[in-house]
């Protein structure tokens, strides 16, 4: 790795909590839809509606509030109560204001990284959101840009490195996601170090589609990534 | 005018249609909310709502789809029904996906002015939404760049300006937002033309804290622009 110039950070899970947000939103609305007796497997049907809204939503919180409602709609045979309706929405509030909760050592570790690497946060999903987050963070006088997109596939890695002028051999990618961050970069040419979070969305690891053509490395904690880098 | 050298345009209901597609969505919120029998302003109650909401949620789309779900709960006094709420959801789907429609002229004149200036498309809101558009409308291949930006005021421009190192006076700006386009180019040194459209959002034409320091032309017609910029 000693041709390494570039860094790209994934955000949501990598450099902050996020999932379990959606987590603990989820409980709350399997409780909601017990409460009208619904029986069948509550996750599931709302991942099934959270999936097949992606491709007219887009990632991201209202995407996933919109999919709460339809699904319960569903779930509950049409009977939802309007105030429970009302009460999706204002959880999709809470989850765009929740409090940033930076990941154990992120920031120190930015600092040391920044000396030496030119670092991205390349991140996906929700404009608003993600940006409000990252000026929350602090994080932003740590790095050298912000790349938030749309989604996180090959080709979006080749077009924001052919952008900056960044040999895929160069970058070296970090984060949570097999899908979004990990196996792209390899595909390109890139190099990805995989640290896994213990609570990701379902959907960051269904990749059938995606082949990998070569090796990634796993470390378990960002904080280990200055010694394994200088190695 | 003899020393622009880059053109910035705003997209929605510059480039391609938007608002009246909202419009058309608002006339059928507004049906629905009278076959409840409700006798207040629904326009203003669904605005209000949306404008509370533009800090939580952001523009675009879902935001308004969330907006107006929030505002039936209220305007029907708790009493919305569940297949209700899912055909609130379903116009948001449609809104998402409504067939793109480019401007009179609008391709023939980007044609034009590539030749001579540097084009940007700079519009907000929706990353998902607003791409899809992009990519749809066939106009990147007329443009050197793409910005999507969370909000269009002047420290938003200042930045994209600054970042692709683009004097304020060699810049200028077009679109239909005396808000979003004109008045915050014109507060930082560059220039605007404001091509107004026959039916603009009423929050861009809520400005009242901005103050115009100079003045920005009006033209009639996007069409209209080589003519006026060869003067």
């Amino acid at each position: 790795m000693s041709t390494i110039s570039t860094i790209g950070f994934d955000a949501d899970d990598t450099l902050w909590e996020s999932e379990i947000y959606f987590a603990e939103t989820e409980e709350k609305f399997l409780s909601l839809m017990q409460s009208y007796g619904v029986e069948v497997d509550v996750h599931n049907h709302l991942y099934g509606t959270e999936k097949r809204n992606l491709n007219r939503f887009g990632y991201g919180v209202k995407s996933f509030t919109l999919s709460m409602i339809e699904s319960a709609h569903y779930l509950t045979r049409g009977t939802l109560r309007s105030d429970d309706t009302l009460q999706i929405v204002q959880w999709g509030k809470e989850l765009m204001n929740h409090p940033l909760k930076l990941l154990d050592g992120v920031k120190e570790t930015l600092q040391i990284l920044d000396k030496q690497f030119c670092l991205l946060i390349i991140t996906k999903g929700d404009l608003f959101h993600q940006q409000q987050k990252i000026t929350d963070s602090g994080l932003e006088v740590h790095t050298d840009g912000v790349e938030i997109l749309q989604e996180k596939d090959s080709d979006a890695y080749r077009k924001l490195l052919s952008k900056r002028d960044i040999e895929p051999e160069s970058f070296l990618m970090v984060g949570n996601s097999l899908r979004s961050d990990i196996l792209p970069v390899i595909n390109i040419g890139g190099h990805a170090i995989h640290i896994p979070h213990e609570v990701t969305w379902q959907y960051e690891n269904e990749f059938n589609e995606v082949k990998v053509e070569d090796g990634y490395s796993v470390l378990h904690s960002i904080t280990d990534l200055p010694t394994f880098l200088s190695r």
